[in-house]
Order: structure tokens, then C-alpha cells, then sequence
């Protein structure tokens, strides 16, 4: 069977060689600080073996008929978007955020549809090259990163006009037994304690760009690739131990100093055929789709974290029924909702695509995500406000612990002379972990930019969405045009889309 | 069999008798200042008897197994629920705004819940009284309203402490025929155009409100009732006929002027048996709920009306495709997918009441409700931003007509060469209507207040959140408590509130 | 002395023949549906003529030494611009809404500086034309439209691309005793009530746009000119006099069907001298400028006067002291004095320019207006909010008076015992006038798009703001330069806008 | 001359007793971990003494008529309140965020006030007491805080309800020559750095709170005081030196654990003499109040600190030009200037008290306080947004310099080929510790809270607005009274508020 333990996955980890680097140190992944980031990868692999959670966190692989873990699975039916949405939220609880295991599996998804659709088109077979590779996966129970997002250089050039042409990734050589990959890819969450990274493109590519349409999957120490490692914390604690304070992130900063990748890794090569190139923005849409789902799942936790902390500390001050208290959890708690719900439905309307994996209706993810980037920032404000100022000008820890301050600092810390002052304590120390941290600031910008900020997904919304018919309202009430079809909005589904890119392809 | 037309219905108005009064006229259902009320009602009957439209708007009685309309079915299963929702969008759009006929379809779906539960737990036989009630709907297609709204006199007073005891509707006396009613009702939408009147309770009742603890049903011409009626129009045109300027609202402020209600068509009666009482909050909440998740429906169809008028005036005016134009057509449909989805998956949560009717789940549907309340005039200034000014300055239509300056007039609209003069014309009158209107006052304000403000539904969504379980996630993470619960929100969900009912109802 | 009552201002009015055109009749300026505007006009000279207010009202005129009415003067001073954004704002509280006659004297302010401008730079003399003109102005308290927006036709082409070279106003003739003009200008508040029509350009205007480079004054009916008229009303009462219900606005699409204009009132001629095409920008600019300050004044009236009723309102319905009503109000206040105090710390910045006229800080004067802009939807949301739905359903004026329902309709509005049932209708007509009415809906779109739209001061603000300089804070402070002057921001002033005008006209 | 030096300073400090607490060490004034802090108080002295700077930053005492910081200056005039506002701006830029010196100066200005206006209430004579207090102020170019906030315990309750009397600061006896307090004060930023402590009251004391009527001032190490220290920083360099990161707050939680306080340092004292309790109120408020005109200074500057970060990373990426861009930097812009803008027209507007002291608009400070404290968080969002995910995943600065990753790290960080790697380097650095840097979650809060919260605001507003008068706008529109008196807003001036505590202090 293909789930594993925490303790299989570390040791896989401790195999890797070093190849990260952090404050000027080449480390492998015992580093202590990654061990934030272990914790909550922990969370993922725990649950898995944990029998209470085994219906949410695992599945039965469509390849092997084995019990997997959900996070290597591709999705093949409505409740397995419902199922992985769920998981990722319940799961972001546990450990008060990101859950670092989604972009990995939103890239294989992306993966299974790409490579089986531009098989049917093309006549290539690099779906029996995703398959195998999937089959690693299940049979591993593989953490990854997807790695996407380019340096970009000058933001308004294409890749082939930059400057110096690496600064998206690129194949500097294509040979029959693999290809050999220069740039770097930045924001890689998850990749200094991943297995393998896959990296596929950030965007569109044209016909000048051939070399830029690339995808492929390799171990995270292959040679060649360097990551420059920036982990994050909440704040740690001395004598307070809770999970919050256990929790960390790194991210990296991925080279790919001319790294060679074997031909069964590879699922994109633009280079050696450019009838592929076309392919490049679609596996890019639909990987930030897949990811983008899974924010309706992460976000709507974060937002729900940040409301149950904004609770607990209206509680402990005694204003928890005042009338500007409750309108504001509300605001919190409604958001929550409404992200949830859009993904949800999302998974309700989802479509098989023709690989037989499953697509969430793609406006309403992205009217979801959208909303929950627009508000993260006025979340945090909605806690900073019910916490009060303390919650930025705390004392450290030690001073509740030492013989000389100890007691005064918890006598006046006292409010709900009902609650224990260490609780009381243990309140504003989370909330000052959650709202006033290095860690606080790096989920602020995740929740804006995460999947694509608000900006890329009101794009995103409006290439899909169906213009024409929803004018055709307004004609028909103006008089204009003499009747109104049963108008339901219809959208460019990912088959429209693979006409589209069909097209494009034929064009070679 | 139940459907009927729109001569049938209309042949019924013909004969009631003349209490409607407008602008100091008595008059009956023939006056034309009702036309655009009748216009958009119209649409419920003919697209019930449209061949294209039945697996929407009609469907299988569960009493009587005869084809009905969907407006006088009581939800039997989700699936009930979402075809309500969508049959409320689609007819909406085709009437440019609200569809005038779900409030009395969601005072029957609360009195179906509440007149079964009542009796469950009192030995009272209302629910004999409902059911003979709802054969006579389904079977003649009856067009009705839901009267709620006490006139209410000092908002922060009860009922019986009022300077009038007539503010809130009330008993007057109770006897075993039936019960004499006096007080008013305003807000009532269609009421001017309805069959009946459905009365039921603004608020919770205490101890001292058994008067006003009252629900029943009556013919709209029933003696002692009188309609203060106020249409509302968008512009009616004279030269460019076009279904917006057909359309229209009216509103009623209904006095009950000491009516004699029959026995059997009484629902609640708290001051024969003031243990019926505490249902009269129970019952105000239910069909605020119903009524709210119809909002679901017909809030969506406005925002895509607006979108689909700006996106229409974009094109004319040649800027669609500009940035800011996209951006904000885009927040339109956003708030129209995030508040139908809410809608959808509400219905997808419903539950099966003991009654057999299915209640959506009611924090969703009150966070989606409230999304649209809150975007509603922000959604008018959208359309006002890429309209222009020109929608609020517009010469009247005869200008366009007129030998002296129509060839002038029609000259100096022009925008886009592809487009015909007149379609130019019909683009800005029709927007005119649609925001510059009196009607368009009317539909900003229901559009906030309908069904319940934002306050109101921030008041429900925090008295159904189960904030307890919410904080359960912070004492984990903060390590207040040593382990968290799988934790989903879990709502007061109607059996629970029932739970309540009936120990309120224990004390008598 | 140039201060004129308003019978000398209705005598000329009657005089002028009659080139209005309303719903297919054409009319001189008694008829009736004027009425409204000229009650707003009215409190103009009443005002200016009410011994309690000449202090505010008038002034002395720095061409003849005479006392002359504010809506004539040419700011000399700060305090000229205080008192004027002050006026407008106290009057604008006594007709709860616009004034009417700022746009007027906003366009012979910006003319009192482009002429001289111009003149100092080409060696031209229309500087003179002016002055000789604002003398008739001052003399005869002139009340005047300034017509500046054109129909425009294809947003995205310049004048001279435009299919019908008649969609920006455009010179087809320069003669040496005059111009003859062609098109249409579009929103002229005020035009069918004025003595004159100043005309001026819209945009900046290239090489290409010479013959739309036009500026000039004419009588308001003089020939060839043809006004559309639109008027707009609260609703009207019957019963309830009140100030509200006499007001009104009207509007008028302007048609200059080749109108001759004398050679003394022709301000900008790109035609004959296209040295002074690159003019018309400054002049649209300016106008714009004085606009969006006089908004500085109108706009907190208008948040005054909804902050106004939706207080009142609060008051009779009891929950004036409820916490959430009360963070309502402060919302609509608070407004109203940022706007204000943005106009008037304009003033205190404003510089006097070579031509003497004062001109008020650019950027803030744009941030100000922005700020009005962006709310009005919301505020209109506000007062709905705290109104409730009866603003939108009440009953017409006939029914309260009436023997048959009178008496109920009374009875059943009583909110609040101390205040008569009559205060109460008063107050409901009065909200329903504000916010439910056709110039509810006008309100809201002007308070949008009057003097600019929020997007227009958005362009404004970033194309006078000195980016570079305000770049110079973040390069000290992360290491990028060495050290930071003394940073206060600096903008383009019309000295610098003058210096660019200069090179440009220099090209030719 | 009472301006002093940096070192004057320094040797002061130098010679304060050991009694901070940082992380359970006992430390004094030179601990590394405070140098942040003296680094930002640096630029306060430094430019005190810069010819460049005089102007602003110094002036002239009213009591002795020699050179003074403008930082112990009571201000005398309309120009020094707008000075003080301008420095405050200014001397922000240069340490991107707050100056650490107003709430001092904020506070004596409020004694300045009190004390005087006591005095001439009860025949007290604590006003010599207050001026021989500022003498050594001006002497000795003092830095203090002033601090207000007690911890409260439970919110709800009032001083002397609470389970703990000590919760808010209360003399435990009072005697001839002076009296010992007992309690905490929180969120007091710079007290770790100052030479003396203000104490004041927090909110309004009734009659049963005498004990907590009290204000004072004392060395900021005197004996029974414990500061539990917390500093916070941007990240700190190792490479590229900035002031950017070399800038840190620390906050104390001040503990009074029984101080005596001599009699000629208290200057309000309820348990002595009960007459004086009202003032408690009258004192906190002007306090705040000069506070919230202090933030109309340092908020712009926040905001326009991150507008420049905005503006140059914009610039770096090649995005400068871009639409989206522009509108986000606008926003930011027009926050900074109406924020200003109400700072500025506060001070033209202010008020002689009979003490001399001049008392800025308080409505309009509020709004423009709560402006800046509602954007906050947004204003830290935009940055997010235009900066992109790497702000928040960059690798740590010694990548960039070691010999194994500097070229790779380097070369993939370039954006825009005319600017140097190690300056967009640079720019990400110090974008990355303005928004993702504990001392970044601090400046949040701070700018959320700082002064007072938005709620708190509102509350100021309303308790102050003449809402009656508002209310005869609509009362005059609405036919309810006769005439509109030429209305402007009035308020609650120092001078009525005095009236008010007057007659409180009447009662006894």
C-alpha cells in the first residue's frame, strides 16, 4: 500500500543530499530551521495514518486500486474535490495555516489532464511518462513542490525578449535520453522538505518562445539545482509550548544551474517539438486552477483560525457580546463561508475532462479566491482590532517566568478573572504569533498572492466568462433583440480551452 | 390539473373588490397604474405553461401528485430547492428585476414546517388547517403575498408596550369561528395584485405578547382590508417599446381594520393558547430564511442585469476591453456567482425537517444574502461609472423622434459605427430606467432591505454560529486545550431551534 | 452695482426665445417644469440680496471696485476660494443639493488665467475679449452654464479620427469677425436657465485637432443653438409643502447647429492660430480644477444633508443612541469633513497665478473630490439603511389626507409619540424625495461623475504628482541613496503645466 | 539653551538605574537590543541641532524665550501646531515610521491645559507645579512618554469594580509630600529610552473612582518602577547597510509597584481631593486628542513611505506605467494627503484655551485619524500586491553574497537592466522588512490602534458633533421647521467641555 509514515518520509528526506542554503550555510534538510516546516508536513502524513481521518485523508488510487494518501491523488469524481477541499481546510486548522502538500498534487492533476490531452492531440505519449511518474507517487506517498512561478526579469517582455534569456526557465539543450534546464524558480513553498519538485511554465508562450515551454519532473537534490532556503516562524516559545509556536514555513529560492533531466521526466519540451508549445499556457491555467481550488479549501481555515483567535480573546476581555464585536467575528466568519461554498459548488459543477480527471468550474473558483486575497489584509485588522494594542507590545515570555517579574506580569495581565492567567497569557501570545510575526507577514502576502493575487483571477474570470450571452440580458430588456434564451452563464471549459489550444497547435 | 394561466389568474383580480387605494382613487386590479405589476406576474404564468420552461417552473404536487407550479410547491429534496433558486434567477432576468412571487411560496414553506412542529409538540391540529390551505394555492395557482412587517411604532419597545397596542398586528378577539384581527402591514410587495394574503409575525414574542403571537391567511379583498398602494415605474416609453419600460412594482401598506379571520384559516393563535407563542419567532425566522435563500436567486439576477446593461454600454461606447472596465464588470459577476453559489450550496446542505419540507442550510444562505445587501449600491455605481453621465441627462425619447430635433439628436449619440442609432438610444434609455428611475430607488432600497438587512443577517448568522466549537481551533494551537476535534462549523440547525421552541413552549 | 435680484434675472430669462425642447414640445423658459431649477437659482440671488449673507454671498469686484455676487468674482485671495467653497456648501444645505450656478463662474475663472497665459506666450489678446465679458458678467449677476463635455462619439479615437467629424465640438469657419461652430455638448446642468453658454474644450487636442481647439461665451439662445432639455424632480407635494419638493434639476444636450460667434467672445481659436491648440488642454484642465474645487463645497452639503435625514430619522424611530447607528452617521460626517477640509486646505495652498486669479492645490483638491466620488453610492446605502423600507413603499401623499384612509395612514406611521404624525409623514416624504425619487437617481450619478469621475482624479492626482521626488524616501531608507532632502511632495503647478504648454505651442 | 545633543542625551541615559527586563535579563539602557530605537531618537536630536532643520524643529519658549526642540514646545499658535505636524511628517520619512518623541510633548501639552483650567475650577495651584515641570522639559530637551493605557482587566467594568483594585493605576495613599501609586501601564513605546514617565488617566472617572484620579510625571527609573521591555525590528543587515534596517521600537509594560511620587511632580489627585476626579476624563481626552493630531503627521508619512517602496519596486519591475499600478499608488497618495490635509485645517481651525495653550478642531482630527487607522491594513496590502510573492520569500542576505550562490542569486534577481542587481537587491530588502518583519506587524497595530482605534474615533466624533444642528438641514428641506439658520457644524470645544467638567466638579 501506498501511504506512508512520517518517520518513512524523514528518513527519505535525510537521504537527500545538501543542496539548500540558508544565511549563508549548505545545509541538508536536518537544519533546525526547517523544523517548523516538518511540523506541519508532519500534520499530513500523522492524519493519513490517524484511523479517525482515514475516510478524508485517504482514497483508493484509480491506477492501483491501493489505499493511498488523498494528497497523491487525482481527483476522480466530484467527492474527490469535495473530499481534498475538506482535508485542506480541516487540516490548515491543526497547524493555524498553510498545509504545504496542495501545490504538489495540484500540479500532478494539472499533469493528468495536459499530458493525456496533448497525447490525443499531438500524437505524443507523455502521458504513459506522467503515469509511471504517478505511479512513484502513489506507491511513495511523495511530497512536492510545484515549482512555477519565473524571475520575469522585465515584467512587460516576453521570455525570448529578455535581457538575459534565463530569466524564465529554459532548455539550453534537447538530446533523445533528456533535456538540460537553465533559470531559477522563485516562491517554491515546501520545496527545501520536498522529495521532488516539478516545474512547469508561469504563462502563455508563442511561437519566439519554444524554449521556454517546458515541464518535467526530478529529485529536489539533482544535481545542478541549488535552493536558497528562507524558512519563517511564528514566534518560538521557552516555557508556553502549543502548536502555534511549533509551526514554521520555508520557502526557496530555486536554481536550476544546468540540470539534466531524463526523457521519461520529461512532460513538456517545446524545444525539441514545437507543436507543443501551445501547451505551455494551458498546463499553466490549469495548474493555477487546481490551486486556486485548493484555496477555497486553505483560505477559508486561515480565515477561520484568525476568527476563532478573534473570539477567544473578545471572550477573555469581556466583549464578546457587544454589538461591533460580533459584526466583525461575522465578517471573518462570512468570508469564510462564501470561499468555502464557492468551492464547494465549484466541485458540484465540476466536468470530467477526457483523461477522466475532474475540473471545478473555473469562474466560480476564481470568484472565491478572489475574494479571499481581497480580504486577508482586513482580517488580520478585524484580530489586530478586538486583540488591542497588547498583542504588539507584549513582553517576552521569560519575563511571566522569572522570580523578579513573574507575578506582577501575570497579575496585570488578568482580565476574566474566570480563566487562568497562563490561558490569558496563551491568548495573547498566539494572537501575537498569529498577527505580529515574521511568519504573520509571509501569510499576509501568501494570502493575497498565493494560487495568483485578486488581479490574476479577475483575468482569469473574465477570459472565461461569456460576455456575449450575458449581454444578450440587457438586449432583450432594452429591445434589442426580440427574446432572451434561458440564459445561464457558460463558460470556455477546459475542452473549449483545448480547442483553443488545438487550434494554436495546428498551426505548426 | 393546478396550472393555471394568465387569464385565469387575472379573470380572478377582475372580481375582487375595490380595495386598493392609490393617489386618492379607490380603485380595483384594473388600474392601469398596476400594469407593470401585472406585466411581470404575467411572466410566471406564461413561461409555467411554456413547454421550454416546465421542468423549471412546474413540477409534481406531494399532496395531490398533480403538475403544478413551481410557486406553490412546498421543497420536497434538494433538488426542489436548487430549481427554485434557479427558476427565480432566469425569471428575473426576463423582467429586468425582482419576480414578485416568492414570498408567498416561502410563507407556505415556513408554515409547512411551523404548523407541523406546533402540533407536534402542543397536540394543536394546525397543520390539517395548512394542508386544506395549500390544496386551494395548488390548485388555482394562487398569487399571494407574505405580509410581515409590523408598521412597528418605538423600535426599541415590544409589542405591548407600545402607546397604540395596534402598532404591531394583533387579536382583537378570539372565538371558535375565528379571530378578529387589527393593526398593519407595509412592505407588501404584489400584495396589490395577489389572490391572498398570507399574515404571519415580525419578531419573537414574549409572555406578554400573546395578542400578537398570529398567523393566517385571507383573501387579498377580505372585508376590513385596505391597500395604501404605491406603484413604481423605470421610464415607460412612448416611441421605443421595450420590455424593461413595461415592467413595474407595487407596493402595499395594508390595514386590517378589524378583519374576521375564519377558523380554518388560522395558523397561530397565541391568545386563545398562549402556549402557541413562542412559535411566532419561530415561524418570522423560518420564512425570513426561506424568503432569504430566494434572494439567493433573484439578487444574482439583478447583479447580472446591471453587469449585463454595463458590459453592453462598454461595448457601444468602444470600451470594453479597457482594464478598468473588465475589472469592474468583473466585481458584478463576482458578487452574482458568490451569491447564487451560496445559494446552491445551502440547498445542497438543506435538511429534511420532521414535516417532510427541506431547509436550506441558514448560515450560508444568510452570508450570501448579506454579500448582495452589501454590494447593492456599489453594484449601481458601476453601471453609473461606465455609463456615464449621459444616463442621467438624457433628453426625453420624443426628442429622438421629432422632425425638429430627432435627425440632431439621433446624430450626436452615435458612438459606434457598428451600431445602429437606435439600438444606441435603446442602450442609454434602458440604462436610465434601470438606475435613474423611481423604480430604481425602489430596487436599491429592497435591494438592501428585502428579506432582511445585512445587520439583520449578521444578527441571525451569529445566533445560529456555533462560536464555542469555532474557538476550540485557537485553544488548540494556542495550547489552552490538548487536542481539537475534527472541527466543522455546526449550526443551530431547525430541529435545534425547534429543541428551543418547545422548551419555551414547556413553561406554559 | 452688479448685484441682480431674481425678478431681474426671471425678466431676462422670459426674453430670450425659445430654443428649449422638452418631451416633444419647444418651450421658452416659463414653462412649468423649470420650476424647480429656478427655485434652486433663486436662492442664488435671495442670498446674495439677504443682508445676513452678503458677507459670504458677495464681494468686491477687482475690475470695477463694485459689489458684485460670488457667482461673478475671480478669486484674488485664499479667502476668495474659502467663501466660495463655503457658500456653495451653505447653500447647497438650503436646496439639499446642488446650487446650480458654480460651473459658470469655475469656466471664467480658468478662462481669467488660459487668456492671459496665452496671451504672455503667443503675443495674442483674447485676454482682453475676456475681461471685457466678465465686465457684463459682473455687471448683470449673469448666471451661466459652462458646456465642456462633448457627445465624443468611439471613446477610444481622437476628435479628428471620429466617423462624423461632429462629435466634438468643432470650428467649421474662422472669419475674422468670428467662428462658426458645429456639435454638441453633452450634461449642461443649468444650461435651460441660463443667460449664457461658455463653451470649452473637453480634452488636451493634438496637431491634428486644431479645429476643435475652441473656447468661447454666447448668449444662451443665440441662433442655431438648441437646447434637449431634461428635467428631474424629488417627487412633488400636494399637501406637505416643503423646500425638497420644490426643487429640481434640468439638464440639457446642447446642440450648436453652426452657430456664429462674434469674434470678442471667441477665447480659444485653433483654427485660425494653431499656435493655440495646445491651450485647450490648459483650459479643460483648469476648468476641471475649479470644478472638482467648488465639488469640495457641494459634495459635504449633499453627505450633510443624507447625514442630515438619516439623523432625523434615526431620531423618530427611537435608535438614534444605538451604537451601530451612530458609526452610520460618523461615516457619512466624517465624509463630508475630509472632503471639505480638502477644498479648503487647497485654498490655503493655492497659488496666485501671473494673471492674478488664485488657484487652489491641485492633488488634494483631486484626492477631496475622489473621496466625495467614491462614497455617494454608500451613502445613499446609508440612509436607506437607517430609513428602513418604507422610504420605498409609502403610500402616496393622497392617502394621509384623504376621509377614508387618512386617519388609518396616520395612526399606523406613529414611530415616536412626541413628534406629530404629521413631523413623521414629513420626514419619510421628505427621505423618499432624497433617495427614492428620478433626481435621487440624478443625484447619484452628478455626485459620481460631476466635474470628473473618480478615474479622472485618479489620472489627475498621478500626472501632477511628483513620483520621483516622493521615491526618494524609499531609496534613503533601504541604502539606495545617500541622503534624503527635505521631502514635501511638489506638483506640476499651472506654472509648470504653463511651462509645458509653452514647448509645446514653441513646435509650431 | 535648552536644545541638547545626541549625547547629552546618551550620557543621561547612561546614568537611569538597571530597570528593564528583555528576555530575563535585568538590563539598562545600553543593551544592544534598544540601540534600534536610539537610532530613530538619533535623527530627532540630530536634527534639532542641523541648521538645515531649525526652523521646523525648533523654536522658542513662551516661558523662559530661549531656543527649545520643538519637541517640549506648548504650542502658542495655529503655525506651531502646523509645524509640529510637519515635522512629525518629515522626521518619519527618515526613519520609516514612527519618531518615538510626540507622545511626550502630547501629553505635557495636555497638562499644559488641565492643569491651568483646575486650577482656575477649585482654586488648586497645580499649574506651577506643571510649568516648573516643563521648565526642566525645556532645559534639558527631555524625551518622556506619556502613559495612558492601564490594563483594565475586565473591559466592562469600571475602575473600582474590578476583582483586582490594581488593574487601572491608583493611589494607594496620598500624603502632604506627595503620594504612592500602584499599578500598570501598557503599549508605552519609547518609555525603555526615556528620561521621565508621564502618567495620565485612561478614560472618564465617576465618583466611586477617586483613587484613580491621577496624573503625575517621575524619572523614568525612580524607584518601584519595572519596564518589561519588548524591542521590535525590521530585519537587520549584515551586507547592505541602510537606515532602513537599522531603525526599532521597543514598547514597555510598565509596572509601578508602590511609587512615591513627590507632590510637586503629580498634578491630578482624586483621593486627596475628590473635586478633581472629573478632570480625570477632561485630561485623558485632550490628551488624545493631541495625539490624534500627532498621528495626521506620522500616518502620511507611513503611508507615504509606502507609497515610495510602492512606487520604486514598480519602477524595478517595468509596471510603473501601468494603469492597475497607478490607481494602487494613487490610493495610497490621496490617504496621505486627506489625512494631512485634516491635520492641517485642525490647526487652522484650533482655539486659544484661557491657558494659552492652542486646542486643534477635534472632529476633524478624528476623521482624519480614523481615515489613516481604516487604511492601515490596505495600505500594506497594496505594497504586497505590487511587490509580488518575493517579498516575502527572499533568501537571506548572505546568499546574495557568498562565493557559492551571489552570481546565481544576483543574476535571477534582475528585473530592470538599468538598475544594478545590488540595488533591486536593496529594494527588495527593505520592502521585505517594511511588510514582512515582526517590527511591520507592530507598525500594523500601531497604526491601527496608535492614539486610539477607529471605534474609538467614531465615538469622539459623535460625542462631540452637533447632531441637533445637523438635523435642521432636513428639518428645513422637510417642511418640519420654518428656517435653516446659516448652519455650520458646531462642536464641543475644550471651552464647553470645560463648562461640562465644571459643573461635574460642582456637584461636590
Amino acid at each position: 500500500m501506498g501511504l506512508k509514515t512520517f518517520d518513512d518520509y524523514s528518513n527519505r528526506l535525510r537521504k537527500l543530499s545538501r543542496n539548500l542554503y540558508i544565511a549563508g550555510d549548505r545545509v541538508d534538510r536536518t537544519d533546525e530551521r526547517l523544523a517548523g516546516q516538518l511540523r506541519i508536513i508532519k500534520e499530513t502524513y500523522d492524519r493519513g495514518n490517524d484511523p479517525e481521518w482515514q475516510d478524508l485523508c485517504t482514497t483508493t488510487s484509480h491506477l492501483t486500486g491501493e489505499k493511498i494518501s488523498r494528497f497523491t491523488h487525482i481527483h476522480q469524481s466530484t467527492d474527490d474535490l469535495l473530499k481534498k477541499q475538506l482535508m485542506t481546510k480541516l487540516l490548515c486548522h491543526r497547524v493555524g495555516g498553510c498545509i504545504m502538500r496542495c501545490m504538489g498534487i495540484d500540479g500532478m492533476n494539472a499533469l493528468s489532464v495536459v499530458t493525456y490531452e496533448m497525447d490525443q492531440v499531438l500524437g505524443t505519449d507523455t502521458n504513459k511518462n506522467f503515469l509511471s511518474y504517478l505511479r512513484h507517487w502513489q506507491d511513495n506517498d511523495i511530497c512536492a513542490n510545484c515549482a512555477q512561478t519565473d524571475t520575469k526579469g522585465d515584467r512587460l517582455k516576453r521570455p525570448h525578449e529578455q535581457a538575459d534569456p534565463d530569466l524564465y526557465l529554459r532548455i539550453v539543450e534537447s538530446r533523445p535520453d533528456g533535456i538540460v534546464v537553465r533559470g531559477a524558480k522563485i516562491d517554491n513553498t515546501t520545496a527545501p522538505v520536498s522529495d521532488e519538485i516539478i516545474a512547469i511554465p508561469t504563462r502563455f508562450m508563442t511561437e519566439k518562445d519554444h524554449d521556454y515551454a517546458v515541464a518535467f519532473a526530478v529529485p529536489a537534490d539533482l544535481e545542478g539545482i541549488k535552493m536558497l532556503t528562507r524558512p519563517a516562524y511564528h514566534h518560538r516559545s521557552k516555557y508556553l509550548q502549543a502548536p502555534i509556536s511549533e509551526m514554521g514555513d520555508a520557502e526557496s529560492f530555486t536554481i536550476f544551474d544546468d540540470v539534466f533531466v531524463p526523457r521519461e521526466r520529461v512532460f513538456l519540451d517545446g524545444k525539441a517539438d514545437p507543436r507543443q508549445t501551445p501547451f505551455a499556457g494551458f498546463l499553466a491555467l490549469l495548474f493555477a486552477h487546481y490551486h486556486r481550488h485548493s484555496y477555497t479549501g486553505c483560505k477559508p481555515a486561515v480565515s477561520e483560525v484568525l476568527a476563532s483567535a478573534a473570539a477567544l480573546v473578545a471572550e477573555y476581555s469581556g466583549i464578546e457580546k457587544e454589538d461591533h464585536v460580533r459584526d466583525k467575528l461575522s465578517h471573518l466568519i462570512g468570508t469564510a463561508e462564501l470561499v468555502f461554498a464557492a468551492g464547494q459548488m465549484s466541485a458540484y459543477r465540476a466536468e470530467r475532462s477526457t483523461s477522466g480527471t475532474f475540473i471545478p468550474d473555473e469562474i466560480l473558483t476564481n470568484a472565491g479566491r478572489r475574494l479571499a486575497g481581497e480580504e486577508i489584509y482586513n482580517e488580520y485588522k478585524i484580530v489586530a482590532d478586538l486583540a488591542g494594542g497588547l498583542c504588539a507590545t507584549m513582553p517576552f515570555e521569560e519575563e511571566f517566568f522569572s522570580e523578579e517579574t513573574g507575578d506582577l506580569a501575570n497579575k496585570y495581565l488578568m482580565r476574566n478573572s474566570r480563566i487562568s492567567s497562563e490561558n490569558q497569557h496563551r491568548c495573547f501570545r498566539g494572537i501575537e504569533g498569529l498577527i505580529v510575526s515574521e511568519l504573520a507577514g509571509v501569510t499576509q502576502v501568501a494570502g493575497l498572492h498565493g494560487g495568483g493575487s485578486p488581479q490574476m483571477e479577475t483575468i482569469t474570470m473574465m477570459s472565461r466568462y461569456d460576455l456575449e450571452g450575458l449581454k444578450s440580458i440587457a438586449k432583450y430588456l432594452f429591445g434589442i433583440e426580440k427574446d432572451l434564451p434561458k440564459y445561464e452563464r457558460s463558460t470556455v471549459t477546459p475542452r473549449k480551452m483545448l480547442e483553443r489550444y488545438k487550434k494554436l497547435a495546428g498551426g505548426h
